[in-house]
């Protein structure tokens, strides 16, 4: 199936110097999208892209969002809105990425200049950007040019979405694609992100869902001022006392969630979803590279990836208010914030949650009989988001995985949220796969972030094929 | 008895603008210990203080201590080592002040500069070290020259001991003292320290005790950097969520200690004590008022006292380590410190408190069964000081408020420490007095520090004839 692939991919062996150079460009622009003063370079950096796609046959808009909500002195950088064919007889895909990238400075601890490509022997290209999210979306330009040298006509039609603040809230993304759903995205088929890594270096993954996070604050506050510990030590009802006794109650050290209520919220794991987490590539060696340690709560790899991908947990983050430095303080704080979260998982109704949390948190407070004034507050909540990985999105991509790498992917799904994957879900109700090019030692929003040279050209053909494969897939 | 006190008071009465203008003079030298810049003040300040004493007619030694530990860039303020009066047929009374004050600039939210003594109509003196510890160290200046000017004869010697590095850790006072407590201070009968305040307003005090403070850290760590909690949350032992729980095993929000074995090293209750506290001037209201709020634990005065002045407390005070500021971040620290003190009281042994302490922590951290990494550390400890209240030095100085105030004093300990009177105690071996001269309204260490003209005024008759009844107390 699919034989034009094999001169496609001769072309993009042999357009690989030139797709390299292509990210040393886009590297070299630093489009810091949280620091005010790179701001332009962000806006330099959307320009930038769109003269790229346009130079490929593409017509681009570059959507002004406005000013920076809060933050006014500032311009939003554009959201490119592009497409790449028009042919009514093809399937139409939805590809999101971004073009800003995280802060970034040789002081940092960067062995080379963050903002120029820096290749090793072993093929590691270094630069800020690199994987995140710059290589993954020129991905996408080196696949059309090379489809181009081959003379192979692109399979289905691509609608872009690629923007400027991923690094920094998404400002005025939602908006866009709520705005456009039944406008400029009203054709999409399909979408497919290339926005995060395998779980390890060797085999690539496709990702269906990722977890949601729901943030709570719990605020304790009673005195009129600070108090010194000596003379109101004893004497005065403390919020620092009522307040560890409540982030005390959320979760025991092995990870379990003492809320009642949180478990039974959860989808009991199915046969079939149990099968997957088997096969992934990924060792507790592997766990224990990436914590830095061997902390791991569980002794089987099944156990740790469930746990990291379809069960909820709570961690305690810090408390604002408290003494924080070294040394030491004497003090007994008026008023201190305890923050913590829960990543939720299928089948938990996030407001649901936030009902049993409150509640408990209520209970344990009537418990401490404290004079103590308490404040719950809901910082932010963001649902999780998965997909039927059984969908025809995901078969295609995975033929075109095996094609490219000899493999079939891992079917994983991210601890972490990546909110717009839910946003398409929800606005335009098509399929949304996560097909990652980086791998998991990429050490995005990291010092010295690399995208292996291996993942980047292996990467342009996987995305390729992809198209090729869903253009034939049956929809069943 | 002692009616030559009498034509004394007079002559206070009549010095009592000289003396004001003696306090604006002291008030105006920014004194400041713990700011570099201000080093050269403090060190001019103790100038002006020596020539003061040396106007008056005693003898004075600045002595030099060298350059601060750690900070080899600043020499420390010189101790101040004085006497007036050198009789042998007197008793001699050491009398121990401090000459530098607390930082203090007018943006702190200062209604007047801090460095120009402003005095309002009603007669409060405001400025920084107006009331700690300048005005009581001024104190028996104006006694020495009202005396002269009554024309009797100071009917004790002073020896004296004025520091400047108080607000900044005593830095040399330990060994001064210990250096020159053969040698100086050898023929001390008594010490009196006029540095803290009365409990309320309207009623002096003699203070007869201080609590100690030991201060503990705990650390976890257990990742090698910190994590995303999206990522690592079930999958990582957290250290917050351990140092959490070994927070959460020592002080109930009622103030009970749950450490096992602390509270049987506190000394019983006496009838004798138990009598000294009913009839000490202080209601609810005064501790709510300087509470800030009703967030007192006991509903009696009594209990109140007694939390504050004879029974241990536990506080805890922050978390080193974790997230601290406004906002939400999806952290997973690392590694963690929490830090906690424990108030201790007669006849808590400190180390042996410390044995308890770590041995709780070992216990409670046994139980979390984590494969994080626990530190005990001593951050620092001091003990407690406790005197005989019925010594002479008391009875001497109850009688001069009587004297001057027309009531008993208060007998009172202090919930926070005092260092000095533990070491006058221990390497002196004579009884040490706390006799001060401010109001509990008088805000030292905040902004709007003050004097009470009456305090400065009527305390200054109060040294002066607490050294007359000194003179001819029985020693029985």
């Amino acid at each position: 199936m699919v034989p034009q692939l094999d001169s496609y991919f001769k072309e993009v062996d042999g357009l690989q110097d030139k797709f390299i150079e292509r990210l040393r460009e886009a590297v070299a622009i630093p489009s810091i999208s949280s620091e005010d003063e790179r701001r332009p370079d962000v806006i330099k950096m959307g320009e930038w892209l769109a003269s790229q796609i346009r130079a490929l046959g593409g017509t681009v808009e570059l959507r002004q969002l406005g000013k920076q909500p809060g933050r006014e002195h500032l311009e939003l950088p554009p959201c490119l809105l592009g497409r790449y064919g028009d042919d009514p007889k093809k399937r139409n895909v939805l590809i999101y990425g971004h073009y800003d990238v995280q802060p970034a400075q040789l002081s940092d601890g960067w062995a080379t200049d963050p903002f120029a490509l820096s290749i090793d022997d072993k093929g590691r290209m270094y630069g800020r950007g690199s994987t995140d999210d710059k290589g993954p979306v020129l991905g996408w330009l080196n696949a059309i040019e090379a489809h181009q040298k081959a003379g192979i006509e692109l399979p289905v039609n691509l609608i872009m979405c690629f923007e400027g603040m991923e690094e920094n809230g998404s400002e005025g993304l939602d908006d866009t694609i709520r705005a456009e759903a039944k406008r400029f995205f009203k054709d999409t088929d399909v979408v497919c992100i290339s926005d995060n890594y395998w779980l390890g270096t060797e085999k690539p993954c496709l990702t269906y869902g990722v977890r949601g996070c729901n943030y709570y604050s719990v605020e304790v506050s009673g005195p009129g001022q600070d108090l010194h510990s000596g003379v109101y030590g004893g004497v005065s009802h403390e919020p620092m006392t009522d307040l560890i006794r409540i982030m005390n109650s959320f979760v025991d050290p092995d990870g379990t969630i003492l809320v009642k209520g949180i478990s039974d919220l959860v989808a009991p794991l199915t046969d079939d979803e149990a099968a997957l987490y088997p096969p992934i590539a990924f060792t507790m060696q592997d766990l224990y590279q990436s914590l830095g340690s061997e902390v791991a709560i569980h002794e089987k790899k099944e156990d740790a990836l469930m746990h990291k991908m379809r069960y909820p947990s709570i961690s305690l983050h810090g408390i604002e208010g408290a003494f924080y430095t070294p040394g030491a303080k004497t003090v007994i704080p008026a008023k201190v914030i305890g923050k913590f979260s829960i990543r939720t998982v299928p089948n938990m109704e996030i407001h649901e949650v936030t009902k049993i949390i409150q509640k408990h948190v209520e209970e344990e407070w009537a418990k401490l009989k404290s004079k103590n004034t308490m404040k719950f507050n809901i910082v932010h909540s963001g649902k999780w988001w998965v997909e039927d990985p059984k969908h025809w999105n995901y078969t295609a991509a995975a033929k075109a995985v095996e094609r490219v790498f000899g493999v079939k992917p891992d079917m994983t799904r991210e601890g972490g949220s990546i909110p717009v994957t839910l946003t398409f879900q929800e606005e335009l109700g098509k399929n949304v796969l996560l097909l990652p090019m980086g791998s998991s030692t990429d050490a995005a929003h990291s010092i010295n972030e690399k995208l292996d040279k291996r993942n980047y050209i292996e990467g342009t053909k996987l995305l390729g094929a992809y198209l090729h494969y869903l253009a034939e897939e049956p929809t069943k």
